[in-house]
């Protein structure tokens, strides 16, 4: 199952993609909040639903938003330098256990919305990633029962300012929460309809010239390991992200170094989660 | 206005504390969410609601459990090293500016609730700490105007596994998240309730012995300050909890240093807002 959200920000309804067309099944009184993912029989549900309407359900025009595909989760956690090649480019230091950091949730965004820079941002840059949505409570799990806990998969694009993330003094957190700065979806994936989490193309254009392109294989940790390790330092909530890193073609390792500037367009994709797009802009008082 | 939450976890009803004694004020349909941190005029209700029922208003009984005074938060964003003796004690590098992290919102925790060692824990640790709740969306504010988005103030105990946030590789976030790792309460002072922020006595007991007996006159970056700095990164917004670090006496600062350990109870308090008390338990499958 494809799940999605369309309207306006803040009113979102749920859809599901069918065959490629989208499809409203707020009617159905589903929303795709903590509480949805929290019962795996709300899945089913859904399920039964647009069985049940197959012939009824009514399609969305295309003009519509679309928005994150679900609420505001409790927490995005993310990983850092989990691909051989981004190590190298950004030269940062790769540590002996994945590395892990937070985003601030107000930077939560849909796909298409578009990406303001902060007010004195010089470095904003583009990091595209698979992050997971938690289906189930994880603490203390094994990397065995990892994939239990996954709801599904989501594509986003890890937006950092590098000057704030690491020459601002203490951790990474300053660069990475800026509003606009975790724009997610077009669509969730669950589990099931996605073949191979560890071979998955991952790519993004910066005014169409290709400056990422990456697959899944090359992770240094992978899904199981992640979401095992998290789950020792915290207990993962349903409905919580966590975004597992980006491949090499940010624009801190470019030569000379590239970094967003107003009026540039983003596109980006991973197979099988579709693509995001977003038009740049430098902050202004509006 | 003091307000304080009271309840089993997860369904607490909100109350105020008049001339020491603690009321419920959920009759009159008040509750401590978002919502309610986003609109000045709900704490005027609420003051006229109090006014208006002052002969009829229920007393709490004290055995009542006392949660958090507010609702979980969409982010605690939290300030290192704000001490010069603290800095000192820890080892750890001072910046030119502000350190920022993030404490998952999944360690939210009632004042009196108990503090959880995390599975794998050897050097878990306390930091009683002064916190701000954000009163308006606060997005580059100038210092002048900081105060103008402060909601109150509350205690918070902002407990760390040293190893996790130093020792296993990259950010803090590893060590500052851990379930139950943030005590909050046991209420929340509106700010005209505080005669001086910058001047209130921080203190903590271990097994009652006095451990941290800080003041706030202290602060490297004062309130205002740090309020304007954090607002240029993100965007603090209504019911946002902002922990502004902690005193000299932590239990890494110790020589020998010493960490928590089950039966352990810890006590501590800020003039003004009132104290905690946890005891702390290793972590069993139960």
């Amino acid at each position: 199952m494809k799940i999605f959200r369309y309207g306006a920000k803040g009113s979102e309804k749920a859809g599901v993609i069918l065959n490629e067309k989208k499809y409203d099944v707020s009617e159905g009184n589903f929303q795709y909040n903590r509480d949805f993912f929290a019962n795996t029989a709300n899945l089913e549900k859904l399920q039964a639903y647009v069985e049940k309407n197959s012939e009824t359900l009514k399609e969305i025009d295309v003009n519509e938003r679309i928005g994150t595909p679900l609420e505001t989760p409790s927490k995005i956690l993310c990983v850092g330098l989990n691909f051989d090649d981004h190590v190298k480019e950004t030269n940062l230091q790769q540590a002996a256990e994945p590395i892990v950091f937070m985003k601030s949730v107000s930077a939560f965004n849909g796909p298409f919305d578009g990406i303001t820079l902060p007010k004195n941002s010089v470095k904003s840059d583009w990091e595209t990633e698979l992050a997971i949505v938690i289906g189930k409570k994880a603490s203390y799990v094994s990397e065995e029962e990892a994939l239990d806990y996954v709801f599904g998969y989501v594509l986003h694009n890890d937006v950092t300012e590098r000057e704030f993330q690491i020459e601002r003094g203490g951790t990474w957190d300053k660069g990475k929460g800026c509003d606009t700065f975790a724009p997610i979806g077009p669509f969730i994936a669950t589990k099931d309809e996605i073949q191979d989490v560890d071979n998955m193309r991952i790519w993004l254009k910066l005014n169409g010239e290709l400056m990422q392109d990456g697959n899944t294989s090359d992770f240094i940790y992978r899904v199981p390991k992640l979401i095992s390790y998290l789950s020792q330092f915290m207990s993962l909530l349903p409905g919580d992200i966590i975004s597992t890193g980006s491949p090499a073609g940010s624009g801190m390792g470019k030569s000379p170094q590239r970094f967003l500037r107003d009026g540039d367009i983003i596109e980006y994709g991973i197979e099988g989660l579709g693509s995001g797009k977003q038009v740049v802009s430098a902050y202004s008082l509006s």
